[in-house]
């Protein structure tokens, strides 16, 4: 269980909305609010394995100087570092990812830290590939063997990513990040892995946001993990006590409000099962992704 | 809020009292779960302040070879670290501490992780002195001059550790304990600090265990922390499923008892206001904390 | 042993003179070369004190957006940090400061980091206050009491820094550090101590950098630590082999030339016992430090 | 190019090689002296790339307690620990490997640090495989399926440390290691890789040491990296200027001699391509590593 955001629009200081509204994703990385909402499935999990800490660890990838995309990566958590609130405050961007870890039983180092960036590309994840011990070697395999060497974690987030830029995600993402999906699908199928493949995924090079959620169909008592949109103009609840106003041409994806008290006016939720693209200007539109096939990968 | 334990007896691994119980010290890195218990006061301050995490360091201090001191503290979580793991499993001691941190608003250094280590005695807290900032240069000046330049961190803590040093720690432990609870009230009291000291503290010299709790007189609202013992030859279910059990002549203390479903035949309250010291091979006894006077210091 | 450098100037991506050239502070981090100059009085230091690593940590300051301050420290070497290069590749700025430190017997914390911020102003410091240990307290004791709390580490430099914070540093910078000099030598004096107060030093308010080369008289044996500046329109020698061309009206003050080849027609030595303040635009001119009388303080 | 050191013997403290001698692991961190010796073919490189600092991270592995084995890991420098003296002070062992690394151009993880351990093993390496980028795929697809999900890391090391595993180390460790190192050379042979194989190795169950050196054939102008034994009853100067004397049973292997003043007479240096198996009670003997054979692998 991770959390993480996407930001486009005009350029802000990132501190907007990592650090400035009442449930920012610094308040997330102590206690994901989401888990106790009510009639949430995962919420009864609580006491057992879905934990509601992001401390794992934090990154943030940014649209910066002369087109190129910053990034800055630690394992400590995000609500204790001073160094993570001096660079929100002085980094302005016109399209950033943002992302708090929690790794229960997983790897803690940088290279582990979302978001990834590589080829021009930046990515993160919430969710799991469930299983991926059993199918990494298969799946790692399938990376184009020029870019393999370019892995440098372990996980199954950053194995995600190299399939999809194996498989053209510059040149037609939607295409390339559902034949991942397919192919990770095919995988489990193939080497009958039961637990669900879950994903909120966000790439971007820097000028779009392509954003998908995602779970293996029939996967029965399991959910997609969550994710939002919020409308251009919408106002942000401070820890102050302000309104902060989004520009009425931005777009924020979160995996959870950003808001203690939120209104459904204000966010709104993504269809699991889909995938779009969000243009610099234009509107937020899902499409289905397609169910993966046997045949397909 | 941190949370902290001490253990007395037979030298065992550490993993045995940090690692194995089912609400071991790491799981309560994750999520001190008794701040959900019916009744704690604390438990409607959840959703501001009193967060249930403590993810800003661990430490250990422990008796080990040839009678020294062992220290080892880390400023990154305890529930991720393999290290933490690995040396709770190697090291066996008879005499142990260890530390969970939270530090909303503090500073992040493994020179302000518990256990503090000087001059042959450990030393570890759980609490905090209200309104520290104003308090801090009176009560560092109060430190002996000579002990004055060992102060590693910047935090409440240290302080309280090096005036019980200053005090004769070594010759009479309650005595000078209940000195510093009595100069911390002193300085409070002459500045007009509001905010009480909320205190359960340890401090060790490898053959016994001083252990106080305390709270400002006339806090009215405010609840001391939480301090528990548990009964030499008591059982502790473990996140295995299985009953470890404890030797008939150890002594265990706890912020918060081990075990997520716990007995009060297991575990037994410490009052607040009092101060014991626990002698190898002895029973734990606590007695009452003289009130502060005005002309005492 | 440590090593700073110090811009004013047109803004710049901070790699420019962080990264870039041959023997920038990056590398001086790995490898401080000026110890191996012919005729270095320290060379022969090098198999025993005197070593050459600047590895316990690295930080930079800089006047960022809204004409505020930005901060990063970790406690690190800089020379492997992905995070330094990527921020120093996205970050511009007028003015900034970045250090690389060495901390034989020292603290290792973010806290004691360089360069330190407050009040507005940035501070860094290569040299050590001889005897530390047995100034600190009456030196501490000196800082203004409400500027007092915000002392986050445990060095000699922040106590230097808030001592010329207490002193006036916003008002005169000259006048403040020039007090704080003579206050550190009378303590010296007063308690008899023999190891010399060994600094160059510089303060930023992000318009000026105000810059001083001290040792203590009569140190012999003793040098102050290196310190030079470039002259606008400088070329500096890349690791790519390329020759960067710094404006015409940009300050560079460093302890060590950034070149691995350097020329005195570049860098130009800054005597020992002065004090400078570089306006922007405006000339680098350093005046001697009065000597410090016993009566002053 | 890293430091490592391997004990086997009676149990000590493991400070008493790691920290004590003059010139210990931890001062070898700091500054590798081996590379100014006169004679050094690599000397000549010290102002490019074969920088003397190994600040990348340290570990350490130890024959434990009910003979498992004991793992601590950090990427900070050795040199600033005060837990790695904590922890050297503390834990003692009859057989323990430690290494510091550096690592040009390479990860930053506890992952990547040495020694490894996984499957009763610990494993340490001083070298590179030359142009492991290109091999890393080839070589990583020949790990036991079994075993590939438990590589953690990214880097040469560990790979070769599975590989040999892969290949049997737990019952015949010569012939494993001797088949791993066939296989990296026939790989750099097939794809053309001109950049040696250069290694120091040491693998142990906690019961021998099995140690190799090796350089590519026919790598004009490269050197195997350093690699020395002491005889049982050698004395080491301590910082402290003392004579440690080390057990006639004990054996000591290490990249460079502990002492700053070395003599031939406490210190054998290890002919290059050989390995060797060091039994506890028995004496070191090394003999020749087949060359490597086109059909071989």
């Amino acid at each position: 269980m991770c959390r993480w955001l996407a930001y486009l629009g005009p350029a802000i200081p990132i501190e907007d909305v990592v650090v400035r509204p009442d449930h920012s994703l610094i308040d997330q990385s102590l206690l994901a609010r989401d888990l106790f909402l009510p009639g949430n499935p995962m919420a009864s999990q609580f006491r057992d394995r879905a934990f509601p800490t992001n401390g794992d660890g934090f990154g943030l990838a940014w649209h910066g100087r002369n087109g190129t995309l910053g990034q800055y990566r630690q394992t400590t958590p995000a609500w204790d570092s001073q160094n993570l609130r001096h660079l929100a405050s002085q980094i302005e961007s016109d399209c950033f990812l943002a992302h708090v870890r929690a790794a229960p039983g997983g790897t803690i180092s940088e290279q582990n830290c979302h978001p990834f960036v590589h080829g021009g590309w930046m990515f993160q994840h919430n969710g799991e590939v469930g299983g991926f011990s059993r199918l990494k070697r298969e799946l790692t395999m399938e990376v184009d063997p020029e870019l393999y060497p370019y892995i440098q974690g372990n996980g199954d987030t950053e194995v995600c990513f190299f399939l999809a830029l194996s498989y053209g995600l510059a040149g037609d993402p939607v295409a390339a990040l559902t034949r991942m999906v397919h192919r990770v699908e095919r995988a489990r199928s193939e080497l009958g892995v039961a637990e669900p493949f879950r994903a909120t995924m966000c790439a971007s090079d820097g000028t779009r946001l392509v954003v998908l959620r995602w779970l293996s169909p029939g996967a029965s008592g399991a959910v997609a993990p969550s994710l939002f949109t919020s409308r251009g103009g919408a106002e942000l609840r401070t820890v102050d006590g302000l309104d902060d106003r989004l520009a009425d041409d931005a777009h924020l994806i979160v995996s959870e409000p950003l808001e203690l008290h939120w209104s459904r006016r204000t966010w709104e939720e993504v269809p699991a099962g889909t995938i779009g693209v969000i243009e610099r200007g234009g509107e937020a539109s899902f499409a289905p992704i397609p169910p993966p096939a046997d045949s397909r990968g």
